[in-house]
C-alpha cells in the first residue's frame, strides 16, 4: 500500500459557526426543534441572526472539526471543503491551517458567502443549528483530490455533505479513489434529520463502500427506522466491518461483527455540546490510524469528546496531546 | 437637568478580537511584551494572523465593552465608534446592539477596514494585543451625537481613543457637550503604555474635565511616573474628584478627596483577563448611575470583573444581572 501522506483525509461543509448563548422561550418562538441542524437559506439565515443575542464565531464543519482534532492530537490531517473568498472565508481557512491540517480546496471566487451556522445553545448544553450552506454546497467532485485520497489511509466523509448538489457523486469519487488505492472509507451519519433525508442513499452507500461507520444511538436508530437501539447496533454489524455509536454520557459501544464493546464516557462538565461527535472521530480516527486497540481509540474519542462540550466551539482548546498522555498513558 | 436617555455614553475604537490561546515562546519569537497592547499596520496584523493558532471572533473595544456590560446589568447604554461596513463591521453592530446598547454611528463606505485586535493569551491567563485600528481611527468630531451625551448621565472615555488623529478634539467635544448639559465625565487610562504616549495630554484634559478617572495601578503609577501605588493615589485625589483604581487580585481602592476605601476582589477562576477593566468599569458605572454608595459600585465592578475573566472574551456571558443579585443581593 506503500507510504501515505496523511493520517485522515476529511470531506466536508467548510463552515464558521456564530454561537450564542440562548433561553428555551427563543427556540420555542422560532419554531425550532432543540439539538437539530436545519438547513436554511441566507434571508432566514440574516433574520435568525438579527434576533440572536451577542456571539462569538469559531471556525466549524463536522468533518473539519474531526480532521482539526486529529491534528491537535499530533495526526496528519488534510481537508477538503469549499469556501468563497471573504472574511469569514479567511477566518476558516486560517484556523485550519494553523491547527496544522492541510487545506488546498481553492476558494470560490464569486457566488454565495462562506456557509455559516447559527448555534444556538441552551442551558441544557443542547445546541440548535441553524446552517447557511452557501459556497459550501458548491463543493464538486473537481475539487476532490484523487491522488490526496490515494496517500491517506482513512478518508472522512460526512453525511451532511449529501445535501450538496455534488455530494452524492462526490462521495462515490472519494470512496472510488480509496479503494485503488486500498485505503478505508469511514462516514459519520451527521444528524438524524440528514438521515431522514437521504435514508435509502446511506444504506446504499454504506453497504457498497463504507468500512467504518460513526454515528450517535439517534442516527443509528433512525436510519434503521427503530425505537430499539441493540436492534440497530445488530442491523450496523450486518452492514458495515466496523462502527462506532456515540450515546452521550452512557460512552460508546463499538460493533465488529458480532461483538460489541462498551466504553465508558469521560467525566465532562457539560457547556456546550456542539462537536462532541466530531471530536470522538477525531479521538478515535487517531487512535486507529496509530494502529491503536478498539477500545483504546474509543477511550482516545471520549476523552477528545469530553475536552470539547467542556467550552463553547467545536474546535479542541487544550491540548489534546497532552490530555491523552495524562489520561490514558 | 432633565430626564436622561442613557445611564452612559461610551466612546472608544470598535475593534473585534480574534483570540488565541499561546505559549510564552510565541510572544518572544515576535517580540511581544507581555500585557501590553500595541498598535500594528495592516501588514504586521496579517503577518501576526498568519503565526497565530486557531482562533474565537468576540466583539471588543474597551468602552464598547464597558457599556455592553452595562447594558448586560440592565443601564441604559450607548456607543460611539466606527466600523467598515465589512463582515467584521457587521458582527461588532450586531453584537453591540443585540446586548441592547443603541450603537448609531454610520459606518464607513471606504477607507481601511474594521479595526481588529490580535489578543493572544498564555496559560498564566495575561493576555497580549496587537491592535490594527483601521476604520476604528476614523472616528470623527462630527460622529459625536452632542444631543445623546448630553441626554447621558455619564458620557465614558477610552485612552486609547487619543491614538486616532481625531481623538483629542473628539474628547474636548464630549467633555464640553457634557458640561453644558450638567454631565459627568469618566475616562479611562486604557494602557500603560498609552499613557506614555499620551502623559502630559492626559493631565492636562483630566485636570480640567473629568470627574470619574478609571485605572488599573499600573496606568496609575505610569500617568504619575511613580513606582509607589499610594503616591499615585494621592496624586491623583488632587487631580479628579473620583478615582476608581483596580489592583487585580487585591481589589480596587476608591480613591475620593482624602478618603481611601479598598474593596476586595470577587473570587475567579482566571481564563483570560482581556476586558477585566472594562467589566469593572460597567459594573462601577451601573452602581453608580443607580444612586448605589461607592463601596457597592466597586463591588459590583469586582464582580464583572470576576466573571469576564473566566472565560475568553472581553464581553460578558454569563447573566450579570442575575449575578450581581445573587451575589450582592
Amino acid at each position: 500500500m506503500g507510504e501515505t501522506r496523511f493520517d485522515v483525509l476529511g470531506v466536508g461543509n467548510a463552515v464558521v459557526d456564530i454561537i450564542a448563548e440562548t433561553g428555551d422561550d427563543f427556540l420555542e418562538s422560532r419554531g425550532l426543534a432543540k439539538g437539530s441542524m436545519r438547513l436554511v437559506g441566507e434571508d432566514e439565515a440574516t433574520r435568525l441572526h438579527g434576533g440572536m443575542g451577542p456571539a462569538i464565531e469559531v471556525s466549524g464543519g463536522s468533518a473539519a472539526n474531526a480532521v482539526a482534532g486529529l491534528a491537535a492530537l499530533g495526526g496528519r490531517g488534510c481537508f477538503v471543503g469549499k469556501v468563497r473568498d471573504d472574511a469569514l472565508g479567511a477566518t476558516f481557512a486560517h484556523d485550519i491551517r494553523a491547527q496544522g491540517v492541510t487545506f488546498a480546496t481553492p476558494p470560490a471566487a464569486s457566488g454565495p458567502l462562506t456557509a455559516r451556522s447559527m448555534v444556538l445553545v441552551t442551558p441544557d448544553a443542547q445546541r440548535t443549528m441553524s446552517t447557511f450552506l452557501g459556497a459550501a454546497a458548491g463543493l464538486g467532485v473537481d475539487d476532490l483530490d484523487r491522488a490526496a485520497v490515494a496517500s491517506s489511509k482513512v478518508v472522512y466523509l460526512e453525511g451532511y455533505l449529501w445535501d450538496a448538489p455534488e455530494g452524492p457523486a462526490l462521495f462515490a469519487a472519494a470512496a472510488e479513489a480509496a479503494a485503488a488505492a486500498g485505503r478505508e472509507v469511514a462516514m459519520t451519519l451527521s444528524d438524524p434529520f440528514c438521515v431522514d433525508r437521504h435514508r435509502a442513499d446511506f444504506l446504499a452507500f454504506i453497504r457498497a463502500h463504507v468500512d467504518l461507520v460513526f454515528a450517535n444511538e439517534t442516527e443509528a436508530m433512525s436510519l434503521y427506522e427503530t425505537g430499539d437501539f441493540a436492534a440497530a447496533a445488530g442491523a450496523m454489524a450486518e452492514d458495515v466491518a466496523l462502527a462506532a455509536l456515540t450515546r452521550g454520557e452512557k460512552g460508546s459501544v463499538i460493533v465488529s461483527g458480532g461483538e460489541r464493546r462498551t466504553v465508558e464516557a469521560a467525566a465532562a462538565d457539560v457547556v456546550d455540546t456542539t462537536g462532541a461527535g466530531d471530536l470522538y472521530a477525531a479521538g478515535f480516527l487517531h487512535g486507529y490510524t496509530q494502529g491503536a486497540g478498539l477500545g483504546r481509540a474509543a477511550r482516545i474519542g471520549g476523552l477528545c469528546a469530553a475536552e470539547v462540550i467542556g467550552h463553547l466551539g467545536a474546535r479542541p482548546r487544550a491540548d489534546l496531546r497532552a490530555l491523552v498522555a495524562k489520561n490514558l498513558g
